[in-house]
């Protein structure tokens, strides 16, 4: 069994520091693996022995009658060198600690950090944490983290230094059914750092895309390497927060990260092909849109839209990123002629000024089609019921109105994404969902039913245009190889 | 009655171009008026007659049997001279033309345009429009509008150059239940003028902050002018647009509207104290964050988060707009030592490391007190069951956990109001909602029972920061004077 799989895929799985008070981490994350339904052996340990989740603690290790894949240790700082030793003399191979109070709180703490990955390396034992939350492996069923939160099997790996900013990324994740493949809070990176997982990631069939907040680097020179390798294999998208004096101290309290300077990181991070978020938004977006679309072969961007204000908007956005809305040529601008009303802007964005449904396909079809384009940007669905949903529906119609309304967004993006495959090129929409009054869940049903389709609708033309730009960025990286 | 509260509370209207064919916007605008709840007298007219909607149409104005306070006109481009002749030998004052086909589609239409404008100023009647989507005023239950969307009244205006921008904006504000007071699609601007809107809202006792989507400018010295009094009196938060080749180009076909450069436009509006967001989510976020908190006297920042990466993420986001995340003084210190874990940062951001609600309030009242902060930004909010809202609750319990999760939100915001009235500062609070896997609708719950307590829980840190910061600088301006 190699390394990485004893951390996402283990047969067996000690927990050290077991506890059956509810109020304590011994026991919250012992209870996310219990019932995120983990499959392999599970002992939990306890030096005063005990009880909890239907499951008796071992008083120590050595009573565990086999030497499992995986330790998970959330034992108090003072008794981690004794924990660590044990793990050795047991013959394990793969901790993750999850204790804070190390390197990010003291001079002492770092000395007890030091002392650890000392013994763990000469061990032959690798170390995640410590001060982290944790590890999903959704695949293998383990939630072995602090949060109570249960992402499906999904296709996005998260690293990150952060396990808030973690918890943020899956919770949204789950709200699209999105879900994740591996998602590793990496902590004060005592032992395995950031670029261990890049490098494990590259080479993981469960994953297609990751994404990263990063607060500073241990050792920045091999990060830059492996991210270049890994980029090559599969995009990484990264928040890297620290770049302003306020931040960066408040990273080295956090994670005792050192941020470095923003300008650095900018020039490195294009050669490593590494896509940058400005924010959470951005990142999920940024994950969602590389696994949903192919990557565009240039920067020429064809936009239709069923209001001017939106495309007006996206115009601005796209052009300020530096994408190219083109020049509609003469042929294009002949098709649509043949159906759209005579005082059509001819101009790109092409305003269908609240057209049909299969008006808008057949601009979008007629605007992918084109040699003058790299991509298609969509503004706006046309639905049924608009009206109905604005007022209020009757109780007993409800289930029938919204879920016709769930359908035909479903077929739109499905005849998006369908124009998407015949030319090759990425079909973007951004449209705003019904929202009708009482029932925002109706809108989550729709993200939820889309993403089945491997699609995603971005909430606003900005939103949009960002990941055209970065994926445009990322095939631009690719060409250079 | 004075020229605006014709459009704003009329007594009667007339709706000029009815049909009862629901595919027409004759029919469609008139269905939103009767649904919205007009209370005035109505006229529907059609030259053919005709009925919808219960009421029978006058085959002319003349039939009318009074003077309405207001037209609304969706008759085609080709009678719209005839239309206006008519409204002014029946002595109407106001009207909104929504048709379109004028300046913004051909030389012919700028000149119709022009000729109905030079009609209604000789005849004393004011216009709105031509090509935009209507008016409304619900404190008048006047929803004179294409889309069929009835937001509350509420205390935000909105001055849009695009119908479906402005649609975009009501959506929001009534998902929150903000509501608006005042919600005007100016499209063409032929006769009346974005700064005309301006100076009415100025001294509008329904709206509290003017929300504006802004393509270009009809008349710019004077629109910064009226602008700058009416800052003076209100915020204006605005999204211009057309600042890229691309984007200004879109503008011309859309609403006929010059944009000018960026630069140019970015020094103006600093002098005339406009707000600038740049997309729509901002927009939004600074329409409520002008409605619920005070404006704070400077740009000291004491941050407390529940979790480190949302502290890094908001000191790095504060920092970059020029906000002081302060150093914090020994007293402070000392005050949070008293309580906070030994291991406390003792850093901006204070990181609770996932502590009580207790504790989280103690810090934000602390940072509040203190003579060293203009202002507070508090990172998460604890609830109680977190845990259970991650596992599927059972049917039977579910109303019960949703009420005790919606509650406790409440009472967070509740205090952190008022801690924000207490010291007469800012209060800012960003955090992410339970969003439980099946039930999106408790988030929207709790948005709209912190709305009651004007209060708002923005999404991410960097909203938040930038939500202080244009308060921040709002606060300037009105200091310069």
């Amino acid at each position: 069994m190699t390394e990485f799989n004893r951390f996402f895929a283990p047969r067996s799985l000690a927990f050290l520091g077991a506890s059956s008070d509810t109020d304590k981490w011994g026991y919250r994350i012992l209870s996310n693996i219990v019932h995120g339904g983990f499959q392999g052996k599970l002992y939990p340990v306890n030096p005063k022995g005990g009880e909890a989740l239907g499951l008796r603690f071992y008083k120590s290790l050595e009573e565990v009658p086999e030497v499992p894949d995986l330790v998970i240790i959330v034992v108090p700082p003072i008794a981690m060198v004794d924990t660590i030793k044990g793990c050795i003399s047991k013959g394990i191979k793969a901790g993750v600690v999850v204790t804070a109070g190390f390197a990010e709180v003291s001079e002492n703490g770092a000395a007890v950090q030091a002392e650890m990955v000392a013994l763990a390396r000469k061990g032959g034992m690798r170390l995640i944490g410590p001060n982290c939350f944790g590890i999903l492996s959704p695949s293998a069923r383990l939630y072995a983290q602090m949060p109570p939160i249960f992402p499906p099997d999904g296709r996005i790996a998260v690293v990150s230094q952060s396990g808030n900013v973690g918890l943020t990324i899956a919770r949204r994740a789950m709200a699209l059914d999105f879900g994740c493949s591996r998602m590793i809070s990496i902590g004060n990176e005592a032992d395995l750092h950031a670029e261990d997982f890049l490098e494990y990631l590259a080479g993981d069939d469960k994953t297609s895309v990751i994404l990263a907040y990063i607060e500073g680097f241990k050792d920045g020179r091999r990060f830059f390497q492996v991210a270049r390798d890994t980029s090559l294999k599969k995009p990484i998208v990264m928040i890297k927060v620290g770049e302003t004096e306020a931040g960066a101290a408040a990273a080295r309290s956090h994670t005792a990260a050192l941020s470095g300077s923003s300008e650095v990181f900018g020039g490195i991070s294009r050669q490593a092909g590494i896509i940058r978020a400005n924010n959470l938004q951005e990142l999920m977006n940024l994950g969602y849109g590389f696994l949903c679309h192919p990557i565009p072969k240039g920067r020429r961007v064809g936009i239709a839209t069923l209001g001017g204000g939106w495309g007006v908007l996206a115009a601005d956005a796209c052009a300020r990123l530096g994408l190219d809305v083109v020049k509609l040529p003469r042929d294009v601008i002949k098709e649509l002629d043949s159906f759209l009303p005579a005082w059509w802007s001819r101009n790109n964005p092409v305003d269908l000024v609240a057209g049909s449904a299969d008006d808008i396909l057949r601009v979008v079809d007629i605007l992918a089609k084109s040699d003058a384009t790299d991509s298609v940007l969509t503004l706006g669905v046309p639905f049924p019921h608009m009206a109905r949903m604005a007022l209020p529906v009757k109780e007993e119609e409800k289930k029938q109105v919204f879920q016709s309304v769930v359908e035909a967004y479903t077929k739109s993006f499905e005849q998006m994404k369908a124009i998407s495959d015949k030319y090759g090129k990425p079909v973007i929409v951004a449209a705003e969902l019904p929202a009708p009054r009482a029932e925002r869940s109706v809108d989550q049903d729709i993200m939820r039913s889309i993403a089945r389709q491997n699609m995603v609708c971005y909430g606003m033309p900005d939103e949009a245009a960002k990941v055209l730009n970065s994926m445009a960025m990322y095939g631009e990286f690719l060409k250079r190889g």
